[in-house]
């Protein structure tokens, strides 16, 4: 698990808001536990009501982490924009320069999570992918 | 000052929120003036605590008419996706497929506002042109 990158680029980022000290005890499976939802726990989530701040929150460090990892790629800083409604839905960019390279609508957030580590590496590696393909395909546009 | 086309998207957009039908009484002048603010009234604003949400919706409905007028000017759609913080700064994009036509940062939003309707549609005009030619020079990145 720690050889993948993405899943080494999000643990930095989770441990770098960790600023009382409180997770310098926690292993790297216990900071990922709450990414991870299986199918049957997700579907034991309501989606009425708001969605948990907490989980707001790892869903921007899920795309922290693929922007951080698209400039490692491809040398070019990606910027994140979220926009997300209270009741969970919403939209998700990152930016290089003047090119959109993600573009996700986000919905029923209540139920963020995924299925094993490994799947979540699976699904941010193939943005990350198609974020790079489209910086080589417009890369005067990045740099704008 | 109808003739204006900016000032034109913006009132149609304005009176589309109109639910109630309590503006209808209201003139297009009423309409437009919470969006003047002088140089002296701004001053005599304080920067401190929150902005009215009703501030909030004026720079959304703002920036609603410049993506109008854009769709109007190129044929491109232009979707908009505003990050603000509750203090009042953040960060306002247009996107035209995978092109970003509009990056503005935004702050001191509680002083949002422009002399007079003249130089509010003068700003916009001058965000619009330059938006056109950022999709002139990049097509396919605006059609992808």
């Amino acid at each position: 698990m720690s050889d993948d990158p993405f899943i080494k680029s999000l643990l930095t980022l989770i441990r770098a808001q960790d600023s009382s000290g409180a997770w310098e005890t926690m292993s790297d499976e216990e900071l990922l536990a709450p990414f991870i939802v299986t199918k049957e726990q997700r579907r034991e989530i309501p989606i009425m009501g708001d969605p948990d701040p907490d989980i707001l929150w790892r869903v921007e460090l899920y795309y922290n982490a693929i922007a951080f990892a698209i400039e490692k790629a491809t040398g070019c800083a990606a910027s994140p924009i979220m926009k997300i409604h209270h009741e969970g839905w919403g939209r998700m960019l990152l930016t290089c320069g003047k090119l959109v390279v993600v573009n996700s609508y986000l919905r029923d957030l209540h139920r963020f999570g995924f299925d094993d580590v490994a799947s979540m590496s699976t699904k941010a590696t193939k943005i990350i992918a198609e974020a790079a393909a489209v910086i080589a395909k417009f890369p005067e546009v990045a740099a704008a």
